[in-house]
């Protein structure tokens, strides 16, 4: 970090100072230029025409199997907002990079300028033969829904969008562990979801697939509380569908009101809501139920200071953020479920396979043993890429989503050498000086 | 070359070993995991807003200013045909390894399903927030005529059909140095177009541009030589304007009949037509004036064979192969022409840009000296890619189409540099194993 500089400031010098973040580069040997007669003319026949006659061979003969596509229409960046698809590139092209660092999965980051969710989805479809797998981010919604069920609906290829799905199993693997500490069950406890938007809906979903009744739920978006009498949400059902099934579902006791009144006797709270301080009041959380947890998730600021949360009487407080404990952060997961999808040359992402990896982050980190103050692994700890990435492939084969068939050892064992070989190419390329050190302060 | 194998297996195996060609990797320093704090979040928000307020600034923040897409529909990939967009991954693949090797230029393969030319142009046109430029590559015509000419309406950073004007920028570049070596003026010979695809079409459009009269050429479809009367092109007129105006304005003596009539006479002789050989016969070749030069660019076998063409009296002649002499080989410009456009941020390329390409190519072989087996450079003279990049960004902003305004000097040192840094990365990655050594035979 470069001291005498604001933070901002910093990051738009390095930015600039390096012209951007990723790089295309060789991965197969070029001695001479008369290696081009086997990579380019004449010798690049051989492998079009031998996919001309059989398509699945270009997994075989070309990079797709282990290529990403990051697309976004820049209708949600961050926490800006419709700011538009140039400015989100250096969002992209950062997911990109941790895609590559953290699992050894090539990435491109494709903004692209889109008039209509239909041309958007109608875009997206025709680059399949070109990528493994596509990865959804920063659309807002109610689209992402839409785009999400489409795209998934019309590939064959996984298709994810990381602020629904993404945010949902590293909030599921938090809550697992955190229930773990405070001695209490899923099936029994009351969950409070506050905002509704596509990480909440994501979470909504995997606590249904994970066993959670719609009874236990209360939830309750900008508007206030979910219940059927909701004529808002019923005006617009074929926009949010699962919304509105939540109304007719969820809070049998047909509370009423706003956050204060969904929080009263929860044992859990998730929010992916608007950032705080403030969002939730530290009297809210002193009216849940005894050692609650409290997942404030809102970036840049959590909807409640950690501090004011465990004052209030929580017991387990999460957020965002790295720089307090627990943190809940996409990060830890798409890049080994993106790695075990291409692994297995998997079809989609099914809710078993987001489960397993869930359970298998929230197991990574009880393996080394669990606190209130430490319930999810952190991005640095070793080994937990491969494992989260073999135990999404292992749920994909049990699935019948996998074209290929591996054992859990050559999985985790794959995965290790990529993400390995990734680190090392960078590593390589700093050491030699073909990136260069970031200039001093 | 593994010399136990075809050389179709031999490249089936190379392409299976890597799984193919290219991958992505940061170009920015990684030191440890918190540095993803200034290149994702929270510091990526900074450059985010930056471009919101300027779009401009995407290409100061980001690696847009790098990047070119290679794009494809599959429907004319090599001598292949409509083989699909899966089976023209390798060809794009292997592109955009020249493009990195030989240019410095980022890269990415995008092969697009698309139902429609017009469902395809706006797949593309989406494209345009992420990309510094567009290579079209492999598409049938006559679509390809009107998916250019729309694409280069459209948007606003440059498009280039490589196999119309790649094709013809080095065509150009050694019909300049074949007049030279036989002592005849541009302005003043006969040429004979055989082929009117999408090379020789943009082969006559750079003539014009070059000062060559309609009534120099005699031009000669798979129908005949075109002229007055051929109905059927009158008839396709809107999906060949370019080649109805030829009909009009060439071939002054109304010749009618095939390629043996307009090569009667003629002191130049272009094919882009038919594999052969036996496209051109000798006695064709025998008809045409002293000093005849003839280029045979089909692939992978010439319209006639070199030394055939030579005993039937020709003085000069070009293929499109690089086991004879005089190679007319797109990738002599094409990374040189995307360099030159990217480091000075230019809209387009116009006519002049290709031209200022061409003449800077033959320029460069006839500073080393030129012979009637030595017309253009060869891909491994050093020096070459940075002369010609530098040519096509001045040519730019003398046309008013670059956004940057650089010296020829500064544009040579960058683009030495580029190219240089681009080759380092991939010699390094092999000496150090992170790029494999091929298998042995």
């Amino acid at each position: 970090m470069t001291a005498n500089l604001q933070p901002d400031e910093h990051a738009l010098r390095l930015h600039a100072y390096y012209s951007g973040k990723m790089q295309t580069l060789p991965k197969c040997a070029i001695r001479t230029l008369a290696d081009f007669s086997v990579w380019y003319s004449p010798g690049v026949a051989a492998p079009c025409r031998a996919i001309a006659r059989d398509p699945d061979l270009v997994y075989d003969y070309t990079n797709r199997g282990n290529l990403v596509a990051v697309v976004s229409d820049g209708s949600r960046i961050l926490g800006l907002g419709n700011i538009g698809p140039e400015a989100g590139l250096p969002v992209m092209e950062g997911k990109a990079m941790l895609f590559k660092h953290l699992g050894g999965v090539d990435a491109v980051a494709l903004c692209l300028r889109s008039r209509s969710e239909d041309e958007f989805i109608r875009a997206v479809e025709m680059l399949e033969p070109s990528f493994g797998a596509i990865n959804l981010e920063d659309i807002a919604q109610p689209g992402c829904f839409r785009i999400l069920a489409a795209l998934r609906e019309r590939m064959d290829i996984p298709v994810w969008h990381d602020d629904q799905q993404g945010s949902a199993v590293v909030a599921l693997a938090g809550l697992v562990n955190a229930l773990a500490v405070v001695g209490k069950r899923l099936d029994s406890v009351r969950i409070a979801l506050l905002g509704m938007g596509a990480a909440n809906s994501a979470v909504c979903r995997l606590l249904r697939a994970s066993g959670v009744a719609p009874a236990q739920i209360v939830a309750c978006d900008r508007r206030g509380v979910l219940h059927r009498g909701r004529a808002d949400i019923a005006r617009m059902q074929d926009l949010y569908p699962d919304k509105w099934a939540l109304c007719a579902e969820s809070n049998p006791d047909a509370i009423t009101g706003g956050p204060a009144d969904a929080l009263r006797g929860a044992d859990v709270c998730v929010a992916f809501s608007a950032p705080g301080p403030g969002t939730i009041e530290p009297a809210w959380v002193r009216a849940m139920a005894r050692d609650a947890i409290v997942f404030a998730c809102a970036n840049p600021v959590p909807e409640i200071w950690p501090q004011a949360a465990h004052e209030a009487g929580a017991k387990v407080v999460a957020t965002g953020r790295g720089d307090f404990p627990n943190q809940v952060n996409n990060s830890l997961c798409f890049p080994a479920i993106f790695r075990g999808v291409l692994d297995v040359r998997a079809r989609t992402i099914t809710d078993s396979m987001a489960l397993a990896a869930a359970h298998e982050l929230a197991a990574f980190a009880r393996d080394r043993g669990i606190s209130e103050h430490d319930i999810v692994p952190r991005m640095d700890e070793p080994g937990l890429y491969p494992r989260v990435a073999a135990a999404t492939a292992m749920a994909a084969q049990a699935d019948g989503v996998a074209r290929l068939s591996l054992s859990r050892e050559a999985l985790l064992a794959g995965a290790t050498a990529r993400i390995a070989a990734a680190r090392g190419a960078t590593a390589t390329l700093m050491r030699e000086g073909l990136i260069a050190a970031p200039p001093a302060a």
